[in-house]
């Protein structure tokens, strides 16, 4: 199977995810060694959950079934370009590689909204001006964890 | 309760979920209106799932309780810098502001491992050069989950 292969199921099941009213117009795809180990659609609204979208819910589906949080060798074929939460994920899991059908800049062209405008604008400013603000407050014991961390994994 | 509260009491789950072996030193917790309503702590390798972040587990939580996909007015407090892939699901859980008890900066200075060095370093190339390569393959009908959604969502 090539690569187009894999991206035309990926639109199809994003388009299918719509007309059913499950959820956005997202699905994504994970290959390894030829077989599908993953498949997740965005289901942010359905399932509550912010973080339900196509690429997590395929990574996630495939370390379940393969019991590992390392994903190496796999291929992701994602029908609309990650966004930055997912990009992240995929590095976290170790994914080979990433296809993808359409870019973000169609996307929104396309009259897609733009649910991380501020994440984006914001990654241009100093921190003290984001939209949501981040404050380290030092508070007493705040190395513990990785001190222990760091004792209890000591090789 | 001010902010040290809700910090020291995630950096105590952080040390507990270490010490149990449980899962990496990273705990979080989500506050609205004065009450907690969600908690995470790290269970990537317990759950195996790359993705199963304090910052994750803990908007998964509070957003299943509270039957919503966004926690306007949340306050989300970690006992470490949350990660790309945390920040920007914060960012899609629309929460107000984040205080953290140990920066990325610390936390690595302490013997911490970077899991994320890659992807960091690859956002500061071209994409061509990125660690895990990206490619848009425009496939037939590639749009169409985004026409359909734009028809189905029109006011």
């Amino acid at each position: 199977m090539d690569h187009q292969h894999w991206l035309k199921e990926a639109v199809n099941m994003a388009v299918e995810n719509v007309r059913s009213g499950h959820g956005g117009p997202f699905a994504a795809i994970i290959v390894q060694n030829g077989e599908v180990i993953g498949r997740g659609v965005n289901e942010v609204t359905t399932k509550n959950d912010p973080t339900a979208h196509a690429e997590i819910q395929a990574i996630r589906q495939a370390c379940e079934r393969l019991e590992t949080s390392r994903l190496a060798g796999a291929l992701l074929y994602a029908s609309g370009e990650p966004c930055s939460m997912c990009t992240a994920a995929i590095y976290w899991a170790g994914i080979e590689a990433v296809y993808v059908a359409c870019s973000t800049k169609e996307l929104l062209q396309a009259g897609y909204p733009d649910g991380l405008a501020h994440y984006r604008r914001d990654r241009q400013k100093p921190p003290e001006e984001w939209s949501i603000p981040f404050q380290t407050i030092p508070v007493e014991g705040y190395l513990e964890p990785f001190h222990l961390w760091k004792k209890l994994n000591a090789d």
